[in-house]
Order: structure tokens, then sequence, then C-alpha cells
């Protein structure tokens, strides 16, 4: 019987008898002695094996790396010198009686302690890849996070209710993936994309607070950190204002990084919707980077430089500036790889002004201002964008003249790259955890292509009290009670404040052009029961593996899930998808479109 | 804001200013003044509204059942003799001083408080089903339990680690659900039927200790207590022995028993597989029916009664006696009934002898035997089945002669159903929990249909050591490491220990007639994984569904389910399954081989 974990015998354990089982990490024969690195979940143990013990020294000259081992041995100092103080057990040593081979190991596909594996041969490999000790600390990180959501939850007297996996497809929002029925032939459940109606449904029964860390599904095309099912933090209450949802949540996750990481994130600043657009063109600022927009719209309007003159006239155009500190010294190749950049997010070009003096303004291009664009701009224009974005000697500053939404993204995108590429050195990057709740967001945001108002939230967002007329009136200006925690730049979590009575609901339907026969085809059974008696109530949603990314610092999702799916959704350790024998699709009254290339492959 | 859940005022409270939210449970006139029963997931609290306050008195008025108020008021004793005893609130009253109406309430499709509704009828207004107190009961009960599971392992060390929902479908055991790929068209995704591969794939990556309460899915024809989607809670070891994991689920059990209910399940005894089989006719024996059963096989070997020496001399035949103290009280017609049930086991009848007379048996009519069978067995035989059965005058003893298989399963039935019906009164019933372990399973069962030996738990469990030979000499005799936990005639967790060694798992792949090829088809990445240093483990997984039906006393599995399914596999509530759109089928080049009777309907 196993006496201790490898990883946390330390010098507490001198002189005593112990038995560890695990794995051959490491193993090295040095003057005639063998030494074992074995290692266990909780990390690693030096074991020694002399020739005076000739039974246990055969088994252990015979064990390869990775063999399975139960090693039974006397605690023992290792000699000076030779402790290594990075390690619990890094003191001391075993020095082996007894050694059991439980099991031999094939030459792995990889060392277990390589770092630098491709991504592929890690998803095929990911039995393997799951032994490498990262991998082992993100999925307990993980593990940790939402064991202590549940804790926090619980003493908040949260009760977690499941809800379907196997329910209603209602073709909204994302792309849903479908189950077919056997026993009603030509129907389909549908994987949930989330719990939302499900939640609201248990406040409208009187739950009055649930709580479920959830699987939920969406059948996209995957971008970088999307996976088709991911994990959902999802919560709802009754009768709670946005304020009090927001304290509780708040707690939620500070409570969460002083446990896990002991991080105190501190009070968490809340900023309108139209503020965080207005000063970082995003609805998720990264609070680290110390840069801010400069507006500049007005100003532009009675200028004669036609790149910014159209923009700032143009119906929904905007045209902003960012100050980078101590940007002057970047060079023409760092300014057209920006330039290249905010390309990607449709910005035609990326003009710029190095400030050099700022007491010798004019537009004139041998000026203190460098640019190819000063000459367009009048002196008092100039005036004005030194005197508003504050520049200083050095400065450069950066323009942004588009359709607002192209402005926001490009500059937006600009700001944190500049911030975490220059910010540290420069002194406009603090490298801290840095959370905000977004506030006040629109009900609705006009979608183009299919020419109606969309939901900006969820159809089920209530708007803000007084703002109920607006829904028809004005949309634009509607305002919602929703909130999202921003966390670095990440939205980690989500929600808002429902709507629970059934008329209000109707309405907002009707502003999202869903017709009454579609909202009670539906939506129906949400709509009936609003009308029995609904609480107020409101909810969040966080999604557990960007947040579990984020506390981890890894590089993808992909690494804080045990068994994710590549890009191409597919799991490269069992091959899934896979074609289905004929039986079962007939069983299912179903018949293929295309040919199945490898039957049963 | 409120102040204080309804329930949960008491004495405690007199004289404060509370605010309170819930529902009108009951509104009534008295005296001119109006009192409500305002009930929230709590419990209930008596407000009293007089007409001093004329607005709140008001709006009072105007309300109805179900309507959602929000009332503020001061705590005070209820007059002397109105109180109520049963309730943390039965002291006190709240004089209302404000009242908001929140939300108002349609007529509900049935009064809240009312208890014998129709199964449809709750699940399709299953919202307003689970505002009854019992559901909501219920739902916490299951809540606590699970909790009470999470907090138990993880103080022993185990990590959740979620395991993925679409993912390869292996056509063996259940049937699949399937998730048709849109990427990939032509393939399929299954949900699984357990984590069962991943958790021993999580074991040879190190985990050490896993646990996951998960939704696990088939779609088999739903039988009473079955559903389509159900919950297990999941776990898995290295290093450890059987004894060491019952140890630790048996200490699981007792704890959740002792949270949730406050009953302590003492230590749960062991019985082998074939004792529980040879005593009880079932592997998941209810103990708390102190009756057994008494083999005769050999002894009809030698009797002229055809239908006990046919069923004796049959291979694999079986002849027991059931004796039932104070049963000879039983009447014709009780017996007609018995008969009747057993042969929905497929017995041919049920034999019987009353015994009136211990000391006068013969195989005479008029003996102190009575019964019609008597007079074809011989008077030693006779003298025998008293001594073995330990019958006393007015009892009765029942007989089962067939197939082993039938025997067991119509005289193990009639044994619960007399325990039940009369074992109270006549002493051979204990209304106590009554947990135990079987072990030594074996291996294998022959499945006649298919002529050929399949598992009795599945084709990961590992033989008992030194059996290993049997598998192929002697597939009857060889025994399986593998434990259920039953609790009052209901498995509700079993478990093993896995085959770590990719030989062995290859050999019972092969003595189940599953080919080289297949094995690597389907369990390929298994086998493979098993080759790089896979531990010892074994594990155990509990149905929470059963688990939390049998500790609440529910009738039906879809009691302790929020939003279950019927037993024709539909939601009554969103009315899943439900057709999809032609584009939807075109996605993932489907096609239906029936004709949608309400497209979209």
């Amino acid at each position: 019987m196993r006496t201790n974990y490898c990883g946390l015998i330390s010098e507490q354990y001198l002189d005593q008898t112990v038995t560890v089982k695990g794995w051959v990490h490491r193993r090295r024969d040095h003057g005639g002695v063998i030494f074992i690195d074995l290692r266990d979940r909780e990390g690693i143990v030096q074991v020694v094996i002399d020739p005076d013990t000739p039974e246990a020294f055969a088994l252990a000259d015979s064990a390869r790396s990775e063999y399975v081992l139960s090693i039974t041995g006397r605690v023992r100092a290792r000699p000076e010198g030779t402790e290594n103080d990075k390690m619990v057990s890094g003191k001391i040593e075993i020095l082996a009686k007894e050694i059991e081979i439980l099991n031999a190991a094939a030459t792995p596909p990889f060392p277990i302690d390589e770092d630098n594996i491709s991504e592929n041969v890690r998803l095929t490999h990911r039995v393997m890849d799951l032994r490498r000790p990262q991998m082992q600390k993100n999925l307990r990180l993980r593990y940790q996070v939402a064991m202590g959501v549940r804790r926090y939850l619980d003493a908040q007297g949260f009760i977690d209710i499941e809800t379907p996996m196997l329910t209603r497809s209602t073709p909204e929002g994302a792309r849903d993936y479908l189950v077919p029925s056997r026993v009603h032939a030509g129907e389909f459940f549908a994987l949930p994309q989330s719990p939302q109606l499900f939640k609201q449904l248990l406040m409208v029964a009187g739950f009055d607070r649930y709580y479920q860390i959830t699987k939920c599904f969406r059948d996209e095309d995957l971008r970088a950190d999307r996976q088709p099912e991911f994990t959902q933090i999802d919560l709802e209450t009754s009768f709670l204002s946005e304020n009090e949802i927001m304290d509780i949540t708040e707690g939620m996750a500070k409570q969460v990084f002083k446990d896990a990481l002991g991080v105190d994130l501190g009070e968490f600043p809340r900023m309108p919707y139209r503020e965080a657009m207005f000063y970082y063109g995003s609805d998720k600022p990264d609070m680290r980077v110390n840069l801010k927009f400069t507006e500049l719209t007005e100003l532009m309007k009675s200028e004669e430089f036609k790149v910014f003159r159209a923009a700032a006239d143009m119906k929904g155009g905007r045209v902003v500036a960012l100050r980078v500190p101590n940007g002057a010294k970047l060079s023409r190749k760092d300014i057209d790889d920006y330039t290249k950049f905010v390309g990607i997010y449709g910005a035609k070009g990326l003009a710029y002004i190095k400030v050099n003096d700022v007491n010798n303004i004019t537009n004139d291009e041998n000026s203190g201002l460098q640019s190819p664009i000063v000459k367009f701009l009048s002196e008092g224009c100039l005036k004005t964008i030194i005197a508003e974005t504050g520049a200083q000697n050095g400065d450069i500053i950066f323009f942004g003249a588009d359709k607002a939404k192209i402005v926001n993204e490009a500059i937006g995108a600009l700001r944190i790259k500049i911030g975490h590429e220059h910010g540290a050195a420069d002194g406009y990057f603090v490298d801290e955890w840095k959370p905000l709740w977004v506030v006040d967001f629109p009900m609705f945001e006009y979608d183009e292509e299919n020419d109606r108002w969309a939901a900006v939230h969820h159809p089920f967002t209530s708007p803000k009290v007084g703002h109920e007329d607006l829904m028809e009136s004005d949309p634009e200006n509607c305002l919602a009670r929703a909130y999202d925690m921003v966390l670095n730049g990440w939205e980690i979590g989500g929600g808002s404040i429902r709507i629970h009575r059934a008329d209000i609901q109707e309405k907002v339907f009707a502003a999202l052009k869903i017709t009454p026969e579609e909202q009670q085809e539906k939506f129906g059974f949400l709509l009936d029961n609003l009308k029995y008696g609904a609480p107020p109530h409101g909810g969040l949603a966080f999604g557990l593996d960007r947040l579990v990314t984020l506390m981890t610092g890894a590089e993808s999702i992909r690494d804080v899930i045990a068994f994710p799916k590549t890009q191409r959704a597919q799991c490269l350790l069992t091959n899934a998808p896979n074609t289905v024998d004929e039986k079962q699709l007939r069983e299912l009254s179903l018949r293929l479109r295309v040919k199945q290339e490898n039957p049963q492959g």
C-alpha cells in the first residue's frame, strides 16, 4: 500500500520507511549506483538503488522511462551539495529496499519533460501529453477554480440544478448541434447553447438561486479559441438588482483568484459601455494598457483633409487619435507592420504624426511634427490634436478614420498590441490583474446584413427601467440591464436582469421582428410561464475555459481542457467524429447526402 | 431589498421590520382583515393586512394565487391558539405596512398544494409542478447529495476532470445517441454512455484520483425508471485495491446519508455474488426482507414429481423453496395473484405447501401439509423440505423449478413482493436502510441469443488474480475484480479493478470474440495507451438519479430530475424533440427517410 505521494516526501519523513508508486521520470547510473527520479501527480522523488540489494538493483536496472514502479525504502538526507531547493523532496532521497515493476512501458512518443512539441502530436498522444507537469498543473488549477466557485456559491445559498442536454432546437443565434430521435422519426433534439431558458424557468419555479457548471455546445466555425463544447459557470437569482448580482459574482471572482493564485483583485471599477467604446474602442478594454483614444470626429468636420473629413462626415463615422508615449522612436518598418496589422480589421491605412517639438507646431513638414499628413491639416487643428492628446516630445500619435466599427476595432487592437509590445518599457503597461465591469450596454445593435435590429446580449435581457418605450421609438438609445465582467481585455462573464413580464418580452420579440406566430412556436413555453407569476430575476454566465486559460497563462483554451477538439472539430485521440454503421442510420430514419469515404473508418 | 426568506422568520425576529418576497400561496378574508400565506423556497409566512393601511389593503385585495409580492411589515406574535407548530414561522405573523405587486399571475393549471395530479399534466406544466414543496425538497436533497459527494471526494484528494460529451461511437453495449458532424460530412459524434475509457486514460495520464458528476446517454427503449440522459457519480483511482476503493466509496455513501438524512448506515456487509444468487436469486438482494431460498435441486433429482425432477435434471436448472412465516393464512386468491406475478418472470406456475402440522408429515392430502403437490412427493422428501426450510406450523412454502434464471427472477421477485406486503406484520421485514457490497462477480455470462460469452460488467474489468487462464479454459468460473453497492434491493453503484495490461485486455477481447482488427478499430486508443505505462487502477460509478430517488422515497426517477423526459423520450414542456429546417439537415448532409409530418411543428 502506498504510504506517500512521491512529490510530498520532505525532511519530516527522515529515517522512515515509505512506499511510493509512480513513473520512472529519469534513470541514471552513477558510480555503480542507480538513481531513479520517480514521478507521481504530486511531483518527483529521487530513489537510490544500491547493488547491496541485488534483487531491487536488477529490477531497477531493467526499468525504462515511464515504467510504473512500486518502491519501498528508507528516507535519508541527500549528501551535502546535492540538495535541490526547488523541490519539496529536494533535501531527501529514498534508499530502495524493494522494487516491484507494476507495468512496463513502450518508449513514449515524446519525452514527458519536453515542452516543444507540435500541437497535433500532443493531441494525438494526448494521454502522454497530459502527463506533462504543465498540463497536470493546468487541470488541477481548473479543478480548484471550479470547486472554489461551488463552495462560494453554496455558501451564498445557490443550488446546483441540472438542466437537460437533450433539448429543443431553436434556430436563433449560433448553429445547434442536433441529435436525431430514434423513437420520433424525423425529429431532433438539440444540444444546449446555454441553459438560459431553463434557468429562467427555474426562477419562475421559485428556486431563488441557481447555479450549474455545465457543458454548452455551438456548431460554429472554430476561431482560435473556441471549442464545439465549452463549459459555463451559469447562475441565476430572483429578486436581486444588477448591483447585488454584480457584488455576489465579483466576490466569487475575488475568492477564486485569492484561493487559486493568492491574488487580491481589489474592487472592480464599473464603466458604462459608451465610455469603454469612447476611450478604448472596445466593450472589453484591457486596462493594463494605459492608453486612451482622443475623439477627433467633430474637429475633423471642418478640415480639408479628405481621409479624415470623409470619415467625420459619414453617418456612423469616427476619427480618433491614439497617443503613444515615447513612440517617435518607432522605425518605418515598425509603422509598416502596424499598418498591416490594422488592415486585418479593415482599416485602409494608418496615419501618424511623430512629435519632435511641441513648441514648434505648424503644418510645415520640417516643423516639430514629422508626418506625411501634417501638410493636409490646419495649424489650429494640429495644435488641438497635440493639446487634446497631451502629446509630449518623443511621442507618436496614430489616427483612425473610418466607420466607427472599423476605427474601434483597428485602433482598439493597435492600442493593445503596442501596449503589450512597448508599454512595459515605456511606462504605459502594468503587469497586474485589471478587472472591471462594463455596464449600461445598449439593447440593440443594427444588423446591416439582415437590415434589422438585433439583440446585443440576447432577447431575454430587460431594458432599463424607463427605456421600455424606446424599444420602438428609438432602439439605438434603448439601454439594457446588462453587465459584463472583463479581465485583462477578456470578457470572462456576462449577464443581465431578464424580462419577467410576458408583455415586455413580447415587445422585445416584436422589436427583433419575430412574429407572434414564431414567438409562440419557439418560445411559447417561456411566454406561458412568465404569465404564471414570474419573479424579477437575473444572472450571469462565466466561460470557465477562458477564465482558466487566463489564470494559467496558457496559450490556448485547449491547454486547459483534458480532451479538446482541434480547430477542425476533431478528437485526434479517439478519431471522432467517425463513420457509423448503416444500421445505426436506418434506426434513426436518416440517409446521408454524401458517400461514406471510409465506412467504419 | 429582501431582508429574510419567508419560511425562516421565527420568533427571534419579533418586533423587527422585515421585507419578504414571494408567491401568494393562499389568501383569505377573515373579519375584515386579509391573510396572505406568502411562499418562497424556504417555506411560508403568514401576512396580515389591516384596512388601517388602505394602500396595502387594496393591493392585497387585488392579489390572487401565485401573484408575486414584496411585503414590508413588522413581525408580531400570532394570537394565542392560532400558532402552527409544524412551521418555523408558525408562532409569528407579519403585519404588513407596504405591499408591492412584482408580477401578476394567471390562474395556475393546478393548485400548488395539490398532490394528486396526473404525471402528463405535471410534465406539461413542469414549471408550476416544480413550485410544489415536494419537488422543491427533492431537488434540494439532490443538490445536498451531489455537493456532499464533492466535498467528500475533494477531501480524499479526488479531482473533477471534465470528459468530452462529443465523442466516438463504439457500437458495443447500449445504443448510442449520435450527433452528426457538419464539418466532416457523413461522420458522427456519439454522446457518451459513460466516461469509462476517458477516466481510465486519465489514470494512465497520472491524475491518480478522478471524479466527475456527469451526464451519460443511452438510446434505449425506456423502462419505468430509465431516462435517455442520466447522471453518474463517476470515479477512478490508481494503485488502490478493491478493498481500498470500497472503503472510500462506502465512506462517501455513509457521509451523504448522515448529512442529508441524518441516517447512520453502519458498516456494509460484503457478500459474494454466488451467495446472493444462492439465497436471494438476485445480485442486488433487498436485505430488508428476511427470507431466504432453500436449495432443493439435488434433492429433487431422485423424486418422481415431473415438474421438479425435470428442472433438477435440466442443464442449468434449479429448484428452490421459499418459506414464508405465517403464510398459511394466504387465501386462494392471494396465491392466484402471486402465481400470475411470477408468470411475469416466465415461471409456468407456483407450487406451494401450507404447513399446518409439522409433526404430521406424510404425502397424504389430509396430513399436516396442505397442498396439491404433496401426493407427488415422497415422505422423506417432504420431511427434508420442512427440515431444511425450518418451516413452522402456519407457514407457507413456495417453490420455483425451472431454468435457474427464471427461478431466480421469479422467486426472487416473489420474495420481495411478499416481504413488502406481509413482512412488517409477520416479522420478516425491517424498515431500515440495508446496504451491502456484492463482490466476486463472474467475468462472463453466456449470451444464448448470440451463442457467445458476454462481459457481466464491461470488457475492461480485470479478472481475479490467478483467474487469467480461466478466461479461455473455463470462462464460466472465471471471477472478476468487480463490486456493486446495493441498497434496499437497488444497485446504486458498480465498479471494478480495470485491466491495466494491454496483453490481458487483448485476451478479454478475444474471449468476447472481438477480432484483433475490431479491437484496433474500436479500442486502439485504449490498447495503445495501456502500453505506455498504465498504472493498476479501478473505480466505481453511482447512479445519482436512482440514489436520490431512493433517498427521497420518490415514486419515479422523474421526480428527482428538474426537466425529465417521458417514457416516450419527450420533453412535454418544450415539446422536444421537434422537426427542424431543411436548411439544418442540408448543412449536416442528411436526408430523412420519413416525411416530416409537421414541418417545424
